[in-house]
């Protein structure tokens, strides 16, 4: 017999990281890193699967209520089933009629669909005994194909060419997931950039970076040139002339205003300039890069859907393609993603830090390595040394690698004391309407 | 003493419309027309204002906690204070940087911003004894250029340029408002043409429709493409060769099946082809748009902001701009998309239908045409007549043309009797984590 799915266990989970400024930029000046977490249970209390949505803060509950709203799809459903056919169970949810009105495919609903495809990924990967990463490395093209959804994709990227991409990285598979093993995937640390911390705080951490084994650090810019134009300096003093230095202005700019910038950061040789505007604006993107070539334009954390990430490499607008585990709809989503750069020959070098972000999207870069673009030549992925004790098998960096991870699922458990510390309990009471409201 | 923000009160509203197949379409074939409902309430209980966000049913309760989100923001604040600088308020929603992350700018978070801020527009006109669209029409360029935000639409239209445009429809405001109050802004009906309809429930609605004076009708299509074309020849038939047939595909196609399929209906002569293909896809639209010239394109009810609008227009991949009342960020964002449409000089057409969309829309036509394109040439906003009866102001239509509303407000407020009828009232359980589930 196989299991059925009981219901999702949805905790909204508050680390008070703006105490400490970890995680400031110019847009984000104080977020409260928060997982809208899922556990996926069904009538085996050992089958279960973990997922999560990353926020930073205020709204923690509403993203919980969006994964909340997704249980009447899956209750009583059999669990060997649902992972049989991922690609179907994807579209069971993002196409609901209904439910797809409240976006499409974009905001609080789509990121609920993510964490709960992902849990259920985490959830298929523990019954097969293997990381995430692992398991989609050994389907085959044609399955793989099938995980993802092409409607809106195919003036860009077929089926039939998706597989032909996938065929042509089969020879070498079993080599490359030895080479992940032995030696795992280059990392960049973003540690040492934010933009609360002291200029002396900055030079320490971008040093210790180095000495870790880093080859590419990442600055917080925006706010203010002089300020950004001293601390791109102070840090390429720490760091000296070879390790690259990518900056991130968080969607501070409008067009006009991120061209001036940027030139003006230009002499400070940034490697790659991410978010330099609205992550809606594929065209202002566009004319940006044109711009200040030969400057990298990096863009993707909050990229709504594959839609946007078809453009954008349609325009040639990226030079970079940075997929978070959690804004999508989950790892279905990010495999057509990764299958888009690799159609166009663009790097992949996904976001990472927030809560878990490091743990889980490492499972996709790994998968492109072994299955997909079959390289690591410019590809890096963030790192941030923040939170990663609250997670059960929480990722390994060592000389600014990332390790392989083994443990069979997604690495999106967190441990049991953190569901208990870090719940957030708001003061509560019903309003006359018979609705909870936060006082 | 001016009043102060007591709460919000919010209803979660739905219709069960899927059982007449009214509101259907090629992705949403059974739509429960619903509205997460809004009532700010102060100290004063004359001073409230009324708004929603109108879905189609699943997720409306997430549509809810949204909005219920939003009221820590506001509790307790000065009303006087609050409607003094509607663009500052506007800012403290959109730009609150922990919320910001939901989206930014899109789903179900913004549309929360919007059925609140459209709230507060509803109480500021109640307490300037006029409609939202005489409330606007009578305020100076300066301060509709302050209701505005600009950031990320610089590029395209600076404050600048937008007090030009504003300051050149300056003269005739009073002229135009007399030709609106004497007779009403132009209308089309979606009325005949949904999918779900028999031929002969088409045939005499589209009949219908002529005789009671409207010069447009709008079909849906997208399902089946030797039906599409039957159900054209039905409808032309019906209205005879000088009524406009709009068709709207609500999202069915990919890019290259759409510029097939509209290929195949260009001999009915389509007066627009609504919605080809993903909201998101603009770059395939404009795609689109220039494979089948000279049939018009038009987009806009599921264009998450004004982001979005601004690259429809640079990219010219529209014809027609269809705003929606509930879908961006309220009343300010429209005022947004209404200038850089007069920019572009695209004429704009919103979208009406749903539960209250016409109510709330047309104050945006119609103060669009008294201080904005000051034109009415070419523009129709949409008519469905489906539940106006359960507003207290219900749209007038007489031949073919809404009448402008005349009582205080933004036309937003429900019946009570409705509001007692419809509010939806789940099984309700809390799970071991104090969450509520719905089974």
């Amino acid at each position: 017999m196989s299991p059925r799915i009981t219901g999702l266990h949805c905790i909204d989970l508050r680390f008070p990281t703006s105490l400490t400024m970890d995680g400031s930029d110019a847009m984000n000046p104080d977020p409260d890193y928060s997982a809208a977490y899922v556990v996926v249970r069904t009538t085996d209390p050992d089958v279960v699967g973990h997922g999560f949505a990353f926020t930073i803060g205020r709204g923690n509950d509403v993203q919980v209520a969006a994964i909340r709203a997704l249980e009447q799809y899956l209750l009583d459903l059999d669990v060997a089933d649902l992972l049989a056919d991922m690609g179907r169970t994807w579209r069971s949810l993002v196409y609901d009629s209904q439910l797809r009105w409240l976006g499409p495919e974009k905001g609080v609903m789509h990121m609920a669909i993510g964490a709960v495809i992902n849990a259920l990924w985490d959830l298929k990967a523990r019954q097969a005994g293997l990381p995430v990463w692992q398991l989609l490395a050994r389907m085959s093209p044609e399955e793989l194909v099938a995980l993802v959804d092409f409607r809106y994709l195919t003036d860009a990227l077929t089926p039939g060419e998706a597989l032909d991409l996938l065929r042509a990285a089969e020879p070498g598979r079993a080599e490359r997931t030895a080479t992940l093993l032995a030696g795992g995937y280059p990392a960049y640390t973003t540690t040492p950039g934010w933009l609360g911390y002291s200029d002396t705080k900055l030079a320490r951490l971008a040093a210790e970076a180095v000495a870790e084994g880093f080859t590419q650090i990442k600055l917080k810019v925006g706010d203010n040139l002089a300020d950004d134009l001293r601390r791109l300096g102070i840090a390429r003093s720490a760091v000296g002339p070879d390790v690259r230095i990518a900056v991130d202005a968080n969607q501070r700019w409008d067009v006009d205003g991120a061209i001036d910038w940027i030139a003006a950061m230009a002499p400070h040789d940034p490697y790659w300039v991410e978010e330099p505007t609205s992550p809606d604006d594929i065209l202002g993107l566009s004319r940006i890069r044109e711009a200040v070539r030969p400057i990298r334009m990096a863009t993707g954390e909050h990229v709504h859907n594959r839609v946007m990430f078809k453009q954008l490499l349609q325009a040639g607008a990226v030079d970079v393609v940075q997929i978070d585990a959690t804004r999508v709809a989950g790892v279905n989503e990010n495999v057509a993603i990764l299958l888009l750069a690799a159609k166009f020959g663009v790097p992949v070098c996904p976001h990472g830090g927030g809560v878990g972000l490091c743990e889980v999207v490492q499972h996709l870069s790994m998968f492109d390595f072994v299955a997909v673009s079959a390289t690591m030549q410019d590809r890096v992925i963030e790192y941030v040394d923040h939170l990663h004790e609250h997670f059960v098998t929480p990722t390994r960096i060592s000389r600014g690698r990332y390790l392989a991870p083994t443990t069979p699922g997604l690495s999106a458990e967190m441990r049991p004391a953190t569901l208990a510390d870090y719940t957030f309990r708001p003061v509560e009471h019903a309003d006359d309407n018979g609705y909870r409201t936060s006082v």
